[in-house]
């Protein structure tokens, strides 16, 4: 088959499938609420860290101009990393391009063909293909079973181990066991790593993520991103001093990428700040995430996000379009975004709207549910 | 053995192979001329780019938010692709967070365990990822050997075909044979992918790269980065409607990864259209690559890079001092940043300083590299 002819039966059977998406572009003036966005605190558009990422873009440039190891390592990055460190109680943090970038640097620095990875079902692409690339030796556990975890530890054979899971999960936003897995984890001498892409800012003390609660913690190896509750763009890797300097000399994805640009690195920190000194933030994330699954009678979400499903791909759409309607723009998940390949509208809390944006945000977004919700 | 003996050894055979890396931040007002980042046209500190990303950051905010297909895209993402797509001479572009990114989503959304990758030996480490990544069958072939690539392709046995290069090296700073491998391409039915990352901005007519000159060519793949000659930061794939759509639709380090963040979107289009109107710029950095060249009895380069062999790791650090002693930043590649295991500096022309800055600089880099040359 030529690649033609490829391409085109590869989109062919998407569209049969109801499965084929397309970009819609937004525009700065939009008039609409974004319940779809992990900008969870509602950070990215907040007066200070627009600021901080404006006049970051003044001082230092536009671009890094060069991978971290050349002279792309700015005194911004070293202080964002400090912080990071310091709020949520690690010992080094390592500064990233992208989440994705943090989670492949932490597991193929980390795993090689030596080693057993062993994965929660339901954890983020980028921790699947990082496992991937390792060539580590993959066991697939069931989604939050502990005692699944163990067995394939108690069966390493010497391989050194490693265990991947999130702290709050990003489509059904339920949590992990963390300390039951932290536990385990020592048992074995395994390493556990927790992405803490939608547990930081969010959940845990002053928004600090569930790693922080499980105190000094050596054998965990902690991921974030700076572009959901931080509001910017990156990601990083959080852990022990050694840790840090292995990625340093080891991770690829951090070694062979220009570094994370100054704008975003700025306003990451700013947004930090704000964080540290506003812990009313993810309260009320949390209050109106459970408000909103009551009104929805869905499952209330450990963190910021809201599942919920729906009977085909086909009604998932039409009750997203029928919210953007409404002028609220919701999240719609579908096969291969899925852990189950049950379609959902997944539907963000934010704590940077008005009480009375929600109010009635919750209200149409309860009348686009119920009308949906028994579609065939 | 345990993580913390594991991470103990690791550190202790870098420090005896002489290949401890460690990272040491840049202010902002450092006085030193930039030799060794990827930033040829000096456009990362240009007024009017600095001033297009502060801007950005203002109007749109600090971050993207979410996936470019939730709610991440916006009208400067469709702009910056429609204009990149116009200057290079491709039907469709699509931005990615980085030009790892670009890589891994180009290579993983096309080859499957159906394809056959032909690889040359010495393409970017992103490539490399990219191709494990993707599960299919891999042919490393030499460097710049189109013989091998019609060898190979020959064997490719109905598997689609993709052959991975890069338009000028990165390290070595020579060019690849495109028009050559287009054609044997061509033949096969198979497609090219050509990282542009160090091509982009410095050669082909107007710094629009090598595959502007290959004319239409549908059958190649072009991958960039912004990071560099655009000095701001992500990448880009080029090429056909379809391949495009296809992307959107199946790569997932574009489909789970936040859209690049509004401020080097926008500092990317600016340094664009400050590229379109200034031809002179990529002449610039030819005459000075050429000139030091032959200052420093090296070969030319085909772009920006040139690369200095030295005789081990310890005497291209020295060297490397030596030059920031003298107010000159350098690069310096050693294990495993090299394609050939030959320690080098790497310094980059740049056209963003002046004819005294870069003259200086001439003498300065002459005398250091003929003092550590020699050096056992």
């Amino acid at each position: 088959m030529s690649w033609a002819e490829w391409l085109a039966e590869q989109r062919c059977s998407r569209e049969r499938a109801g499965l084929q998406r397309t970009l819609r572009p937004r525009s700065a003036s939009e008039d609409v609420v974004d319940l779809a966005s992990n900008d969870y605190l509602g950070l990215s558009t907040h007066p200070v860290v627009r600021a901080a990422a404006s006049d970051a873009a003044m001082a230092w440039g536009a671009g890094s101009g060069a991978s971290r190891l050349v002279s792309g390592t700015t005194t911004l990055h070293g202080e964002l990393e400090a912080e990071l460190a310091g709020f949520t109680g690690r010992d080094s943090a390592l500064v990233l391009s992208t989440g994705y970038h943090a989670n492949l640097s932490a597991v193929t620095a980390l795993a090689d063909r030596d080693a057993l990875i062993v994965s929660d079902a339901h954890v983020h692409a980028s921790l699947i293909d990082a496992a991937r690339l390792s060539r580590a030796r993959i066991e697939v556990v069931a989604h939050n079973d502990v005692d699944a975890v163990r067995s394939a530890l108690a069966q390493a054979g010497g391989r050194r181990a490693i265990v991947l899971t999130e702290s709050v999960y990003s489509v059904l936003g339920d949590a992990a066991p963390l300390p039951e897995l932290a536990e385990v984890c020592a048992e074995h001498d395994a390493l556990l790593l927790v992405d803490e892409a939608h547990g930081l800012g969010v959940v845990g003390d002053g928004g600090r993520g569930l790693v922080a609660g499980l105190g000094e913690a050596p054998q965990v190896v902690m991921t974030a991103t700076l572009s959901k509750s931080l509001g910017a763009m990156g990601g990083a890797v959080l852990g022990s001093d050694a840790l840090i300097d292995h990625l340093i000399n080891r991770a690829r994805p951090f070694i062979y990428d220009t570094a994370l640009a100054p704008a975003p690195t700025a306003a990451a920190r700013a947004a930090l700040h704000l964080l540290r000194d506003r812990p009313d933030l993810p309260q009320q994330v949390h209050r109106r995430a459970s408000q909103l699954a009551d009104r929805l009678r869905v499952a209330r979400s450990a963190g910021a996000v809201l599942s919920v499903p729906m009977p085909s791909p086909q009604v998932a759409l039409a009750a997203q379009a029928a919210a953007r309607e409404a002028g609220i723009r919701i999240g719609c998940f579908r096969p291969p975004s899925v852990p189950d390949g049950v379609s959902r509208l997944r539907i963000t809390t934010q704590a940077g709207i008005t009480d009375d944006q929600w109010a009635r945000a919750v209200e149409q977004l309860a009348r686009v549910v119920e009308q949906h919700r028994g579609t065939p």
